[in-house]
């Protein structure tokens, strides 16, 4: 078993990529972004405002979507859970009426019940994290954004404000929306270790990821979007959106329902104080001086990371892109 | 799905047999009950002081030993868990060097999950065992003798006082012992109904559970001892202990280490205030007059329950043994 360097630890080497992560997407350019520059060096400092307690299981979706991924475990065709999973306990629950639309194989609950256990324990989500993590044989460091307790909230017009897996999951994101809170945002705070891993990093990363509910709670840690601003030259993000569409989930129809232009200029606008650069997909390219003009560096890239290869490649793009560089 | 009738609901008709039970031998003998008298006249109020929280989980042993015998679906070769069970979240758990000394098949872990999801929606252990009872078409009640938290504490020569699961799986039950006691046990109130089925059944049957850390503490929950007690004549207990050993489990061991008779008699001081009537095995016949001695009816009967047709006709004998009679 490869244990990857601890944020806890003080001989672990300083990270010089840090990634702000939610799900899907950010899995997909992590597996690029280890390719493209030493796994030992970078931290991925992932959302966990949808996390969920479900069965008195702690379930924190995105940072098993990027340790799974990571580790090559990962289902290729749903983009969560485990590849070759079974559903014994899922298929016996129904036996009982019990919640079954949060759909949690056997061997993905393994991974909640030690949580679970650990957390109950008193560790804390990071310790945990990185245990789960270094089982996995990750040597990136995964970092929860918090080890407290936030929740995206979503306002639906049917049913008023649901909790995010419920929006999520059971709607499966398919009801109209009126506004996104995050609760305990306010008292939550950073993980040790990660404003100091901004500060210091070369350069970081805003993953294609939906910028209302996996980025926008990340950035809404206290003291988040402040540690970004300073460092805004080096911080370059990818755009989730393209062609005016998401790739996957609501954060098209989000971006819409809450008053954002869903385009990469919209996106650009929400970033403008964090990032200095943006990276767009080629099928964009004829927005790049509006993106400009919002005050944001951009760089037209291949963003559809179809493979590996293609993650690497807009990896590569992504390293190289800070500092205001931009050209297509 | 037949719904059996559960105590809270007041159309319910009274039970005319209760069974004091523990584990594996309780189910055994309910199996037999069930068909030498309508199982829909019949309560089993079950020892929860052996349930435990793991991996945030709330586990019954009892409770399931009992359900999913009565349902057909026990695990005939182990006596605990679900016959043709896998175990992938087990051997995930293992990656992370998890607990998993304490065997949770994937199928049975959908019992824990819904059982713990109920209890934190604030429902009660007993509705909650009654929904889980129902949906395995169970017609006689399953009762926990406690909606309270209860939990045996073993005291152990080399680890000091250690929880019941800690001894009794991981330990195996072997090590020696020098104190038995069960935390949470004076504040705790008798599940509602349950006096009231003690008082109005035309027999209480103690079943061949350990006397110590199975019906020890059905016993000892406040109000139980002494609606026995007022029924004495109408309780008919069958010895666990056959030919001075437990047919299963530590009763033995617990009984001398605790310094208790391990024998018939041992079991008939122990019972003598609650109990009228002691079953006791063919092995046993010999100490017949010692057994009545203690100022308990004697009964000898085939109390080995190699299957389903002994169990039946051991029940029989339970269910004509009341009111004193006694004849080998």
């Amino acid at each position: 078993m490869t244990v990857g360097p601890h944020r806890a630890d003080p001989a672990a080497p300083a990270p010089t990529v840090v990634t702000l992560a939610g799900g899907v997407g950010a899995a997909r350019l992590l597996t690029g972004l280890i390719r493209a520059h030493p796994a030992t060096e970078q931290l991925a400092v992932v959302n966990t405002a949808d996390d969920t307690v479900l069965h008195g299981l702690h379930i924190s979706p995105d940072l098993d979507t990027v340790v799974y991924t990571l580790a090559g475990a990962i289902n290729p065709d749903t983009g969560w859970g485990l590849a070759g999973e079974s559903w014994q306990a899922m298929d016996a629950l129904d036996r009982y009426g019990g919640i079954t639309w949060f759909r949690l194989g056997d061997r993905d609950l393994a991974t909640h019940l030690y949580r679970t256990h650990r957390l109950g324990e008193g560790a804390d989500l990071a310790e945990v994290t990185a245990e789960i993590a270094a089982a996995w044989g990750l040597e990136l460091t995964v970092l929860p954004v918090t080890n407290d307790r936030i929740a995206t909230m979503v306002t639906t017009a049917d049913e008023g404000e649901i909790g995010f897996q419920d929006y999520f999951v059971r709607r499966r994101h398919d009801v109209p929306t009126s506004a996104v809170r995050v609760a305990g945002i306010e008292s939550a705070r950073p993980t040790p270790g990660l404003l100091e891993a901004v500060a210091g990093a070369r350069i970081v990363v805003i993953a294609p990821s939906n910028p209302i509910v996996s980025i926008g709670p990340v950035l809404a840690v206290p003291g988040v979007r402040d540690a970004l601003a300073a460092r805004r030259e080096a911080v370059v993000a990818v755009s989730p959106i393209v062609g005016g569409a998401a790739l996957k989930g609501p954060a098209d129809r989000l971006l819409r329902e809450l008053g954002h232009e869903c385009s990469v200029v919209g996106v650009a606008r929400l970033y403008r104080e964090v990032a200095g650069t943006l990276v767009i997909d080629r099928a964009d390219a004829q927005l790049f001086d509006e993106v400009e003009a919002t005050g944001v560096s951009c760089v037209v890239a291949d963003t559809i990371m179809t493979d590996v290869d293609a993650a690497t490649a807009l990896a590569r793009v992504v390293l190289g892109g800070s500092a205001g560089g931009g050209s297509s």
